[in-house]
């Protein structure tokens, strides 16, 4: 056989495998008459993508054999497993794996089985698919993903393909414009494969539609060189697909800063049956899942199926113990270079610690706590700073145009901004190679570091809190991702993906109600305990301590939250490790409950709902000297959570020592209050948890005005005490007052100068 | 002066308009020289899209009264707020609306005191600003908007200006391809026009940067023909735009199938300072908020505003009252015609209710509850059908193609699905003019949903429920406009927007883990109870009564989760309607508590936890005949909270009287089961709660198996029943071992044979 028949045979195989794997329960090799109980009694599975994803790899190991390409895949259609389960099992990869699933007739008969089958594997290229850093389960993400994947990997081409369907949506749409941030030489390459196959779910795609030319400008629009294959024939489009590529990986090799791309053409549901009851399939939205539906029942059916399987005559393609004659497979590289087995695809094989500085190098010296403030993010600034210098091409800084708006500028002593466009003298921080990836899309951000940390890379996420929710589908997937790949032995773990949210719901007074919302973190609470981490360190200290520990962990999402805006410097360099260790603790300093049950608990989470916990402390010892007050700060969420939700979760007997069962509890959030109710619900004490947080009130005022339209204040606070606190509602009524009076008149300041009144802005404890 | 004169004399009243906002608390039309105390404490606010916004008006303004055209403006760029401010106050719109605003000095003082002040008005052009249907806060949806407002709407134009930091998100990215979904004759046309000053907050935008030929091409290929207006010098740049608009709105008025847009490139913070402390600041990033900070207590910055604001020519724009001159304002259109008064942009002025048929009429004939099935999505496909075809102009069932997979197909019955590019013969359902739109991408089926609702239209939103999250923010944006706009006395009530999640996680069984997520209804009840609503109707009758209600509503964001697969029909049609006005209720003919306080109650919300709950009873009422057993079912959520929590609370004595203070509660939950905690946790019977749910367990299995996996199936249920009534536990040790056994058979089945066993697949009640 040539490169090409080789090729033919291969791309046979695998469509006989994937087709196997959609209906058949057994009988695999069809040696025996196809009878109904061979086949699954529940048909699922998608075919219609699957020969055009069969077609390219198969092309693609050609280039990889003859060129020692190191290449990785990404599947971008949905449901496209059939596709990449039968290349991991023709290049061996998957009985590695999976002994179990062995290359023979046996294990070919396991490999059907198992597809979308209970206690199988599901329709995706999911984390269980070796190969795979990317699962087409929810559209849109394999462009950002596959840039994400080539940053830093200079030799690496990343073969991408892009279904139709998933191109109408906004997130890939975006990526195409990646190309604005790849270093020619510093990065490896893209391949774009738009695959027009022409269809969805049950609707036209559109770029299958419009003019051709107009196609090609959109891709020349954004950047490329659009190359096209088209065709139904496969001795037509087989040599066109060969030399296409050819003369694409040769421009890759040459001229690093070209980026072509391939618009691929060809039939939905190649290969398959021509028609079903009379009406067309191959080539329409038919093809899409199951093309024959009824073949246990139906015989018609199943002997179509028969014949749909056997035209990719099996005979030539698998000896009679089912395995692949050794032609077959004759293009498929060897060992490390099959993109079923690239280490890439399992990043974890190839990460490496970073390289961290002290963190305690970087902390604020105190003298007194609650005197002095500093901008938490501004101090975490200095050590990324130094982290970016330390690990010069494998950590990176990612944020949507606001690194400096959220204080982190001290990067830029140390590297620049990515940019590959224009440049003008009047710019600033941008250079080519630089570490920091700033792009108006927390889509792009978010995508391309998840193929970043997933190809075996570290970075940080930095973001405005209100609008870290338009990732919220992006972090549900990739959570469920880590969650699953944590249980696969074969998938070496990989960094966290780390989320700092800065300028929050509480420092978004000048910017208004559009840019107030804490809820990203009701979002992460719901994924599993194993898999996300919440951190709300108060001050700079803590937030230096949960930010190296956070650079430490694999295979978690943390989520931290962090003001930019200056905050109270509350613990020093050790205690702030302690503090931070602990999880949450008691402020002692601030309590005077020393030896005592105390008579109210005030709690804090978070860096504004602290500073004002620990001014209505300042009031209450003033006030109320002899109110024994304990104040506890929580930085660690999970630590609120019982042990059995929770890996972190405080045993119950510890909760109920620092909570108390019977006292009031005071608890000032950063995010909407139901959270801590949630948390809580199983304490012993929860009944008398009072929780105060962000209730949705907001607009463009001054920041103390924010903390009281939402009675996070401590004026509220105070009340609150009086009111909780057995015995002392009547008695303080007088203060109860004098503590809305101060309410109101800091209003009133507010509304006619525009601005908090100093003795507010000014407070220190 | 000629008609370009007056565009130039406009432009530079909105500038100083503008500028004046950002800066001023008094001495509005710098009467008196420029002291510290008329600069206001905290300098908020964007000056750099501000001109560019001005400009593109007051030249549409010279458009509109020359062509009596009918057009709206949409400010896409963030902070545009100073400017569509300005041009209602200059067009008489907001000192109609607000009289204390009036258009003279002593309002002209107010209009600028008030900008991003505390108790003011925003930044952006909000809910408060009229003209708007479009906050500029979350970047990334105002091409979106602008198309959803063109819709059914044949005459009119909207003018969409698009920031060139928004265009790098994905949600503006696919929006470009709306007009495949635009029909020429039936829906109005929308000019884009991208306004590349050049910067974001930090960066230059890439868009800004790339060849010109490379961006032109990128417009074609997103199908529309560019014009390029660019310039510094106001002299050359007003002919120039003025003879643009005139070939573009020819275009638009002969050629309705051409879609023209511009690229207008101009100086970010154009005509402000151009150097601010050695540094330059226009047509640069720093012009993005205050060009000068320092205006207050630097006397070189104050002189330095002065001048800028003097460089207008205030004295030729507005007499010694502050009004206007005639001719500043002689192209501003008159009444209707003004774009801060088009009623389009106040969308419930046009607002008609929808032709609904009687619901009833479709709903399920039901001998004996609990026996037979029925798809309730397929039911609401007759609905809806009607409903299109009753109210051809004014309602739209949008989709990320999935109506058909939804089981709605019975619309196309009565219409098919909007398509503007080529069509096939094999094609079914594609329609120009359809009133189904379907487009893989959840971004722009919210984005044309909201611009349509916000121009006083109707409309449903079906969407697989895990995916939904895609737009989770957007939702939140808004779920703020609604609650914003609901204050505000001249917005008139728009259509609730509905969505109707299906293919939900209990029956994404055969897509697998990435397809099961019920957590957004946990993003929408963060956000305010006077706008937001949830019903999870347990069968066809109860979604019937649901939508209806919800298509009625106003000013709502309504949620409706109810599934596509058949499920027992459990109540009939008047039944359904009691039921849903109730919002939950008791099940009587699966209680036998009657006349006495129960042992146990069984509460259910969503349709496969009803199911579970049902079968549970049906075990406990044949092996634990004596056994006293409430079911109740939930279909409206909010009922659960307390009244003061959400205005469709249950008062307490009601929800104990329902629910007892004192009998354990075993409730079985569509989502995350802590959301009921969340909802319930002030109810006195709340620590009797036993809530289960999703717990983020989920694979490629069968629906029965994706029940046990999280532990809602009716085995967990009946064991529950014995763990927590008092007594049951030793006594019924048998019968809690037998439903574990029955568990784990019913799983061997389903890992063996690939389905569910028969008697769980065909129960009844």
């Amino acid at each position: 056989m040539d490169a090409l028949q080789q090729v033919s045979a291969y791309w046979r195989a695998a469509n006989y495998l994937s087709a196997g794997q959609i209906y058949l329960l057994d009988n695999p090799l069809l040696t025996e008459p196809l009878r109904p109980e061979h086949i699954k009694p529940r048909l699922l599975g998608h075919w219609g993508t699957t020969p055009g994803l069969n077609f390219v790899f198969a092309h693609l190991n050609r280039i990889i054999t003859e060129r020692d390409q190191d290449m990785i895949y990404i599947a971008g259609p949905g449901h496209g497993g059939p596709a990449t389960v039968a290349h991991a099992w023709l290049e061996g990869t998957y009985s590695e794996l999976y002994p179990d699933v062995s290359q023979d007739a046996a294990g070919m008969r396991r490999l059907f089985r198992q597809f979308s089958f209970p206690g199988g594997i599901p329709s995706h290229a999911a984390p269980e698919t070796p190969g795979s850093i990317h699962e087409g389960g929810e559209l849109g993400y394999s462009l950002a993903h596959a840039y994400g994947a080539a940053f830093d990997n200079p030799d690496l081409v990343v073969a991408c393909v892009i279904g139709d369907g998933e191109a109408e949506t906004g997130p890939l749409a975006a990526s195409w414009h990646s190309n604005k941030f790849r270093h020619p030489r510093k990065d490896g390459a893209v391949l774009p494969i738009l695959h027009l196959n022409g269809y969805k779910i049950a609707n036209p795609s559109f770029l299958a539609r419009i003019p051709p030319a107009e196609l090609a400008k959109l891709m020349e629009g954004y950047g490329y060189r659009p190359y096209v294959v088209e065709g139904h024939d496969p001795d037509q489009v087989h040599p066109l697909m060969a030399s296409t590529l050819d003369a694409v990986f040769n421009e890759i090799a040459t001229r690093p800063e070209h980026l072509p791309m391939i618009i691929l053409k060809t039939p939905k549901g190649w290969t398959g049956p021509k028609e079903v009851d009379g009406k067309p399939v191959e080539g329409t939205w038919r093809a899409h899942q199951v093309p024959l539906s009824e073949v246990r029942g139906n015989d018609e059916h199943r002997e179509q199926l028969r014949e749909w399987m056997a035209s990719y005559r099996p005979e030539e393609l698998f000896d009679e113990t089912g395995r692949p004659y050794p032609e077959v497979v004759g293009l498929v590289p060897k060992g490390a270079r099959r993109m079923s087995a690239n280490p890439h695809a399992n990043g974890g094989e190839l990460l490496r610690p970073l390289v961290l500085p002290d963190f305690r190098d970087y902390a604020v010296a105190i003298d007194k706590p609650g005197t002095a403030s500093t901008s938490p993010t501004q101090v975490l600034g200095g050590f990324l700073r130094d982290v970016i210098a330390a690990n010069p091409h494998s950590f990176r800084l990612l944020g949507p145009d606001e690194t400096a708006s959220n204080r982190l500028q001290a990067v830029y002593e140390a590297t620049g901004k990515e940019w590959q466009a224009a440049m003008l003298p009047t710019d600033e921080n941008l250079r080519p190679g630089g570490r920091v990836m700033e792009v108006l899309s927390e889509h792009l951000c978010q995508g391309w570091l998840e193929g970043y940390l997933l190809t075996g890379r570290h970075g940080l996420f930095n973001c405005y809190e209100a609008f870290i929710h338009i990732v919220d589908a992006m972090f549900n997937q990739h959570a469920k991702w880590l969650d699953t790949a944590r249980e696969i032995p074969w998938r070496r773990p990989v960094a966290s993906l780390n989320y700092l949210l800065s300028s929050h719901v509480w420092r978004q007074d000048h910017n208004g109600f559009t840019h107030q919302d804490p809820g990203f973190l009701d979002v992460v609470l719901n994924k599993k305990a194993s898999v996300v981490r919440v951190y709300l360190p108060p001050d700079a200290n803590t937030l230096l301590s949960v930010a190296d520990h956070c650079l430490r962990s694999r295979d978690y999402v943390n989520v931290i939250v962090a003001g930019k805006q200056p905050v109270l410097d509350l613990f020093g360099r050790e205690e702030a490790v302690t503090h931070c260790t602990r999880g949450l603790g008691i402020i002692d300093w601030a309590s005077n409950d020393a030896g005592h049950e105390p008579d109210v608990v005030l709690a804090c989470a978070g860096d504004v709902p602290t500073l004002e916990t620990l001014a209505a402390v300042s009031l209450l010892r003033e006030k109320l000297p002899a109110l024994r007050v304990r104040v506890i700060n929580v930085v660690d969420l999970m630590r609120l959570q019982p042990p059995a939700a929770h890996p972190h979760g405080l045993p119950d007997a510890e909760f109920d020592a620092l909570f108390t069962t019977d006292k009031p509890v005071i608890f000032n959030f950063h995010g909407y209050p139901w959270l801590i109710h949630r948390l809580t619900y199983k304490r012993h004490g929860h009944d008398n948890f009072h929780v105060r947080g962000y209730r949705e009130e907001g607009t463009t005022t001054t920041p103390f005005d924010m903390a009281m339209l939402n009675g996070i204040d401590r004026f509220h606070l105070v009340r609150d005490v009086i009111d909780r606190v057995e015995g002392l509602g009547v008695r303080y009524a007088a203060l109860r007052q004098e503590m809305t009076d101060a309410r109101l008149r800091a209003r009133s300041y507010t509304r006619e100068h525009g601005e908090d009144a100093p003795e507010i802005r000014d407070w220190t404890f």
